[in-house]
């Protein structure tokens, strides 16, 4: 780019991780600024640093207070930003560290998964006109009534593409421990490709699944306010002035590159639960995952057949830790409304085929069964959405799954 | 006490060591609020932590920017006040945290080493009244601008003090890793026995020569505000309804014990520098200390004698770790004045006899000067005050100086 551009740049865990790696992080917003660009750097903690601060307040109360909790994880962001300005400083630049309450983004009062409800860019602006670059801490926000609050973990992703929709930013560039997107894991198939773009739909996806590169609401909001968002590794060398990582954009653009499919997502750590012979009436879908919600229990991949004879099956997916509790709150309304038994099977991997294409292209669904077929793999569950079809199956068989279905939808790169 | 009051209880860096310790200073609290006072809790940062942070910030950049600075440090306080909250509410107890913006803690801007402006007690005596305890983070606060400060190492105490004089609390107490002031240090002899009372001028002038119980400037800040000080253990069993630390108290009470000198504190890693023949001339003692506080070193023990020839010889003593410098900073001022030579002596170590009993007492120098010469132990340089009386000695006879002082001014305690 050779114009003057607002940015925002934000920098996670891994590329924080210790003083040595947040003065290389400094170096990329250094780079910035000589090509001219107004800079606004974004924090996250210390690698490691939220996991001990959360850690230390389970064992201070095992239900800990949520308002209290955020003043201590919030510490987390706000040593990074001051750690930050001053390796800015260090680097001849002036710089100016703010935490939530200093800025302020203001949020609602849901401790501990805070919503960002209004951002006052004056101050920041101000710093931006004369020269000083701003390190706001993420994560974390205040109250209106000036309690701190926190976003929910992943939140600077979120802190970073507010910040540059309150700011107009020209892009928003989240620093991170991959170079961007890619077609599916790297760690399960070399022949994974980095996408050069990705909607910001497919983008969801990919994170609901289980490729979690950013954090969900902060892809929502990117598309919600047309934030032009960048995945890029803080570890790459410096390439030229091309974008090195992946842009996050509309959706006009991505199909230029005319793909069908964009990735496979997957996820390990499910368990499926089936209900065999369950009423079929009305009433009975809020009966039984009323008491699952209220468990705090995410419930995923709900399946539910025609019935035969007045009962049917139903069948979902959830997280294999809460297994345990769903069965147990299963049990509390089985009175209610009565099932024959519930079958469980804590073994079971979820794979997504994602695309914006499949949209307009038949034949994605066909495809995507009859590979797995030919290697044996048996599905369990099927479920379907606009740019998405997920199953079901043995968690064995999930790497497998993850490389015919890559080779398969021609995402393998090419071999030299 | 059967009263009820309004307390200030502050828990410093061992009290809060960890989750543990902080679970065990919150019993003292409840124990407070189970008297019926009314009670604010000041903290610090976990045992080690402020340090850490400091280590971060030179590690960024070894001449770093206060500000910064203190957006990093101040997180410290931030966590131990949001642990201490959540750890009084596991023992049923409604509480809150309070950053010192939140407060707000007012202070000048002098990042680093703040000093404590103004405090709003508004929202903290709210909470007393319906039942909530504040905890605060101590050691910070907040520029009438909104940049976060601190007050410099220590100054949690100087936190708790200024929180009790702006709440009008009955008492302030500080629990540290000690059970109260000693008349001299218990790791020196076994004889050192614990004052009930102590004065203000007292504990400044054992605070200053080394015996660190509590931060000079909330002790300056306690005699000021007349706030009622009690140091005490957070390791030390419950006796009942008696005050079981030591208390700053005003000069009248402590006068009732009728002792002469009340400690004897000492310092080691102290240096003496010895200018000879210095021109005895006005300006040559601004000429010689202006550059030692130009470069931050902290000048003790400065004695000068009566000039013969016209020239004098000037001794003063400085912190050992500062010697080269010291004589570098002279160095640069010779050719200005002149001296003959500096002489140094890196191995001294400075002995007081602290009591406000001693102005009315003739005597007390006498004694002193005779028991140190029965042992041998060459008095180096002299300096007294209204209740102290220092000497500079061979470091090597420090513990020596101390057992013989402490037993001929009548502090060993009785043996059984």
């Amino acid at each position: 780019m050779e114009f003057m551009a607002r940015l925002v740049l934000k920098f996670g865990g891994t590329s924080v991780a210790d003083v040595s790696r947040i003065k290389n992080a400094a170096q990329k917003v250094l780079r910035e600024h000589q090509l001219g660009h107004q800079v606004v750097v974004v924090v996250s903690a210390m690698a490691g640093v939220t996991n001990a601060l959360v850690d230390y307040c389970r064992s201070a109360k095992s239900d800990f207070d949520w308002r209290n909790y955020d003043a201590v994880v919030a510490s987390g962001e706000q040593v990074t930003s001051g750690l930050m300005a001053i390796a800015l400083q260090e680097l001849g630049l002036q710089s100016r560290s703010y935490q939530g309450w200093q800025v302020p983004i203001v949020t609602s009062a849901a401790h501990g998964k805070a919503r960002i409800e209004r951002i006052e860019p004056a101050k920041l602006l101000a710093d931006m006109a004369s020269g000083v670059i701003p390190v706001v801490a993420g994560f974390q926000g205040v109250t209106s009534e000036g309690s701190i609050t926190t976003l929910g973990r992943g939140g600077s992703d979120t802190s970073a593409v507010a910040l540059a929709a309150a700011l107009n930013a020209a892009r928003c560039d989240i620093y991170t421990d991959v170079d961007g997107v890619y077609t599916t894991d790297p760690r399960i198939t070399d022949k994974a490709r980095k996408l050069t773009h990705i909607t910001c739909e497919e983008m969801l996806e990919l994170a609901s699944v289980g490729a979690k590169v950013l954090q969900t609401r902060s892809v929502e909001m990117a598309m919600r306010h047309h934030v032009p968002v960048q995945v890029l590794s803080s570890f790459a060398p410096e390439i030229g002035s091309e974008l090195p990582g992946t842009m996050l954009t509309d959706e006009e653009i991505a199909t230029v590159e005319n793909q069908t499919v964009t990735g496979i997502a997957y996820s390990r750590d499910d368990a499926q639960i089936t209900l065999r012979n369950v009423p079929d009436r009305p009433g009975v879908a809020a009966a039984i995952f009323g008491p699952l919600a209220e468990a705090h229990i995410n419930v995923d991949m709900i399946v539910q057949n025609i019935s035969a004879d007045g009962t049917t099956d139903m069948t979902f997916t959830v997280p294999k830790a809460d297994l345990a509790k769903s069965v147990e709150a299963l049990e509390t309304v089985r009175k209610d409304f009565g099932y024959d038994k519930v079958q469980t099977d804590s073994d079971v991997s979820k794979i997504s085929v994602i695309g914006v294409g499949m949209r307009s292209h038949a034949g994605v669904a066909a495809m995507m069964f009859k590979t797995l077929f030919e290697k044996g793999i048996n599905i369990r569950v099927i479920s379907t959405s606009e740019i998405k079809i997920s199953v079901a199956i043995d968690e064995k068989y999930m790497e497998l799954a993850v490389r015919v279905l890559h080779r398969a939808f021609g995402l393998d790169q090419a071999t030299a």
